[in-house]
């Protein structure tokens, strides 16, 4: 079966985010004063072919821990589809 | 009240998401050759002071047509919460 998996990876909440802090302030001096606390990480959706939930939420696991996430910097969540 | 938006802006399906298709290949060469179409774009969170949901979304997508995304390559969705 193919299983599709939507990954956020976010930056640390208790890191700094400068991409995020730059779009809030722009947001605000193009007159939107309403958003504040933006953050910016990556989405990243991917197909899996594997027997089950639990093997595609296994590799997609996988691919998060050896490639697509930086353990110092950014944490990240796995929905599988 | 305050509102947390969860913003995805992916590149849209009709062109090719080279950082994805790097990625892909990443994968396969490290022994992960079930997963396939990876496509990579952004997640963006921010909190939002409004008066209800409605209006949180308004300001949403206000933000996401003058900055967030680009609509010659990219495509958005927001969930409020």
């Amino acid at each position: 079966m193919i299983f599709t998996a939507h990954i956020n990876v976010m930056p640390l909440k208790e890191l700094l985010d400068p991409q995020g802090k730059a779009v809030n302030n722009s947001l605000h001096s193009l007159g939107i004063q309403a958003i504040q606390n933006v953050r910016i990480g990556k989405h990243i959706t991917l197909q899996i072919e594997a027997d089950s939930k639990e093997d595609a939420l296994h590799f997609a696991d996988t691919a998060c821990h050896k490639m697509l996430h930086n353990p110092v910097m950014e944490t990240f969540s796995i929905v599988i589809e």
